[in-house]
């Protein structure tokens, strides 16, 4: 983790290197990769054996063997992968040390990695996280270290702009992405996100997508998009349309997807008539195709996670090509 | 940090033992500890040599002996310490080892340690950050760990009440608090917080800050405030006056003082009748009191930071006793 990458910068914009990869796989499917100890297949956990006294080390060990296995399954399927660092910080230290070894596995592996992680703070906060997560800790003498060292991060546009700045720095110096918050998945989004402005008519969320879109106006790629993108969730089809002529260049977070209830034709507005601008992201379905069935083998789970990966790849690709939008 | 803590849990709501440390300590000013390794006086650096080559591990070192001597000196003087995640995160796992270290520091020393995190996500999402933050990651046969644990953490309430109520469902089982983002110190936050609904004179951050009064009625300690808390920013007096009249047992955490440019008489409409209400928090110039002389003494630096502890201690009362606000 701690070595100095100068060498390593990705010489071309966030947005071109995704678009890449999804023409290579010709998918636009994110695995998310949220795991839960409770719900990993027993198959995984034997490294738990003789560490009961440290559950949290057994199951951050755990989750490294389920996520690389994953991973490994839907290598060839997908651009893309989006550990949410929520379920790796619940189990500490020993969890982060997981989340680390999971993203450098996955961009070994050629994937770029999404980290879901909603941060958001004002000015100097914010430049620290941007520092550790898609940017270099920086010491004296021009030393700079990479930490996280994810491709993207999604973050939360409450504070404005001044939250937002440090992270446009950081991704403009070293090739990364941002997907900023505009509409959210869950049901509860409305509260906030759906309320009625002044003029009567604009919804917050489509005030935040005007802002978001004059965000990435300065970071769009050779294939026409911006590495600032932003969360659209995939359960409110009605919006998408709306929110695609707003930011017409951000490419789109599309999460809800699978156990939140959205499919392939819930999608299609939130693609441009290109055929791109967006990609699906689905977690509980892929990580957990086994249901409550911790006892399947390990040849059967990656037989499932594959079928899984396979068919949101081909539900995706009928509901874009039923409205003429397969770009492949 | 990896011990069951079932025997340790508290016994009292988190706005209880908040509102007992202020009264104990006479002083509502909360430290940040926000480190970032440059402006760390060299004189707390020795660990570094021998470790150039691995800087995130010497910073972190660093982190751990600068923290040590601020919880020291302030510790006397104020009722609780705000560690900002952020500046921890920027190291990587050894930045975060240290936000750790410094936790359980502060918190054996009696301190109250609320953490910046600005965390959000939906509903199993933020359950993820609520175990791993205030309350205990679950495993099977009914055994719970203690990770993070700090007594509350800062929220973000963009997504709604999906991503609060797992927060609330978990301070109320281990009697933590959280603070909820309303009006934030930055000079963009009027950019989406303060933009006019509907009605024409509704403001946004006047919106969530009813939401989180709703959120913290259930949740009213022995004193009359709820652990509910919000982030009510102090370079902004104007909006406190409305936003204590909305949130009557909301106890605010006011950042902006200090460094941001607020001060004393700025504070005092953030603060009830009763003289109590809030907590205001300074950062920078507690850390960072030495400004560029890296070379100074631990001894005068341990001087400064006393000096500028009790100079916020004696604005913040002289403000509060003029309006006839001191509580003791």
């Amino acid at each position: 983790m701690e070595r100095i990458e100068k060498e390593k910068m990705n010489d071309r914009e966030f947005s071109d290197r995704l678009i890449t990869e999804i023409d290579k796989k010709r998918s636009v499917a994110v695995v998310g990769l949220d795991p839960v100890y409770q719900r990993i297949p027993l198959c995984f956990r034997e490294v738990t054996r003789g560490n009961e006294g440290d559950l949290l080390k057994a199951a951050a060990d755990a989750i490294i063997i389920f996520n690389k296995c994953i991973i490994d399954i839907v290598e060839p399927y997908v651009p893309a992968v989006k550990p949410q660092i929520a379920f790796y910080e619940r189990y500490g230290i020993e969890g982060i040390k997981a989340f680390v070894h999971t993203v450098e596995y996955a961009r070994n592996k050629g994937l770029i990695v999404i980290e879901d992680a909603k941060r958001n703070d004002i000015g100097n906060t914010a430049q620290a996280y941007a520092d550790g997560h898609i940017g270099m800790a920086k010491f004296d003498e021009g030393r700079e270290y990479r930490v996280f060292g994810v491709d993207a991060i999604t973050i939360n546009p409450y504070l404005g702009s001044d939250g937002i700045n440090p992270f446009l720095d950081t991704l403009e110096k070293y090739n990364k992405g941002i997907f900023v918050l505009v509409k959210t998945s869950n049901p509860s989004s409305s509260e906030l996100q759906d309320i009625v402005l002044e003029d009567g008519k604009t919804k917050l969320f489509e005030y935040v997508a005007k802002i978001v879109n004059t965000w990435g106006d300065n970071f769009v790629g050779q294939r026409g998009y911006s590495s600032v993108g932003a969360v659209v969730g995939a359960t409110f089809p009605e919006h998408a349309r709306v929110l695609r002529s707003i930011m017409p260049k951000s490419i789109f977070l599309v999460p809800g997807y699978g156990a939140q209830g959205a499919a392939g034709k819930d999608i299609t507005e939130c693609f441009n008539k290109d055929g791109y601008g967006a990609i699906v992201s689905a977690s509980r379905s892929i990580n957990y195709p086994h249901g409550s069935d911790l006892n399947i083998s390990e040849d059967s789970f990656k037989i499932l996670v594959e079928n899984a990966v396979q068919t949101m790849n081909s539900d995706i690709s009928e509901a874009l090509s039923g409205n003429g939008l397969l770009p492949w």
